[in-house]
């Protein structure tokens, strides 16, 4: 049998990506030691009673000591004083990455306390579901997604060869990105259809003509499948939009413009505007299925 | 063994409706006989074959003839076309009900073509697929799911009672609603979820910042949830906001507004309002989880 690819992976934040990434790590025997730091030590003994760390701790310090892969899975509001912490610790010819939702903004708060001699790659698995906490997560999440890493400029090849095996090695596929782009991309497949969730979820409860009883008992007409995401980690989501900013708000006018036209053809009952761009959007219905992402 | 409810049931329309219906009906056990009628020759022949109904024509007249219940399975806009046609052929004592996503303007189109004698009581169940065409049906479709009656003024109690019956023979639960006020609710659960996915699926297509095949291999980040909404059938969904124009514009009014005060935390980098919101939502979702609506 060969070594597995990493001798000592470092988790931190022990959720729902700490604990997939923890579980589908020893699924693919890419890791002789997987430790994970989170800040509630509850949770780091959750952690080590469901398995998928080696140790764990609230020591942050300690954990990322002689690592060789150190993954930040916390949201990402919190990578700045992560990475300050963190830092006199890497050990040289490390590769520290993240699975945070937003690229830019990462390089600018990690990438300053990045020591000499530490490889930082962000990356950023689409993938995930609605739960969160170490109970959520399960060894097949990254099964058949992307990975999206970001290399920066002067990122070596050999330590970017071995992030993109690790990611194979998780059940992914890996596309390189620019961290610009990433956020664009991002931005319309994944942080404005959270955020317009999150809003007809938040305007059906604040509805005096329908009550909340009736919203629950006929969501089944739509409406549920955004509760679904709007159930989404509080912490995490408040941080990807302010951290991309730019790109939500752009998107935003161009989903708010959309919106406009479409309102106006329901006013005006245009009802071949309205059957046009209904037959359009099947099209990508059927791409998303051909390409085996539904 | 008891006699069915119905001798003879006619579905209008086979898609993904009619076809649920024919098989929940035989499931239940619920008519001596299914006919339907189907604008489209082919749809007939196919449906015949699948076997959710006993026969099946486009001559809606002979279809109608002798039927004790007789569901209207169409997209709301053709309706006045079909109740003027099939008014001389509807037996008395008949029940004439429906499926459609809008109960007041069904009543307003439908309601004068009725006869004297014959029982009109619109319907609507509250379950679906993004499926369609008579392959798409199945029988347990309205299990566990709310079908909404909205019973006219002077509709009489025993014919109530029958199709209640009915819909709690083809697995669902019933509710009872004045007709105004159901399209007020749908256009919350329902018709704006639908409006709001259609439209974010256009937005994404017309990028030209991010291509169509970016969109689809990165989808599994929420948006792929909106694309399977956004993949229902353009016919009758461009009917639902016709027919269902005053409340979808309320709601939509409320929804942008709200949206715009989301856009505005995120200019301003409000992390406490986007933070207070994602908590409350998280509500919601429990509360349909909790009655078994997920």
């Amino acid at each position: 049998m060969t070594d597995p690819l990493f001798d000592k992976v470092c988790l931190i934040g022990l959720g729902l990506l700490g604990s997939s990434l923890g579980l589908a790590t020893k699924r693919g025997r890419l890791a002789k030691t997987i430790v994970g730091a989170d800040q509630d030590a509850d949770v780091c003994a959750r952690a080590k009673k469901i398995g998928f760390v080696d140790d764990a701790s609230p020591d942050l310090a300690a954990a990322v000591e002689g690592a060789d892969l150190i993954i930040l899975c916390t949201p990402v509001g919190t990578y700045t004083a992560l990475g300050e912490t963190m830092a006199p610790h890497l050990k040289p010819g490390a590769i520290l990455t993240d699975v945070g939702s937003v690229k830019g903004d990462v390089v600018k708060s990690v990438g300053p306390h990045v020591p000499d001699g530490v490889h930082f790659i962000p990356a950023h698995p689409v993938a995930g579901t609605e739960k969160s906490g170490p109970e959520a997560g399960f060894a097949e999440l990254f099964d058949g997604r992307w990975s999206i890493i970001t290399p920066l400029p002067g990122t070596e090849k050999s330590a970017l060869d071995r992030l993109t095996t690790y990611w194979v090695g998780l059940g992914a596929k890996v596309e390189m990105m620019d961290p610009e782009h990433h956020d664009l991309v991002l931005a319309i497949t994944s942080h404005i259809p959270h955020l317009i969730a999150y809003n007809i979820v938040g305007t059906a409860a604040d509805l005096e003509t329908v009550t909340q009883s009736e919203v629950i008992k006929f969501s089944a007409g739509g409406f549920r499948d955004f509760t679904r995401i709007a159930a989404s980690n509080p912490d995490m989501w408040r941080d990807v939009f302010l951290s991309n900013k730019e790109a939500v708000l752009e998107m935003l006018g161009r989903f708010s413009e959309d919106l406009s036209a479409l309102q106006r053809a329901i006013r005006w009952e245009d009802g071949e505007a309205l059957h046009d761009l209904f037959t359009r959007t099947r099209e990508i219905r059927k791409g998303i299925i051909e390409a085996g992402q539904e």
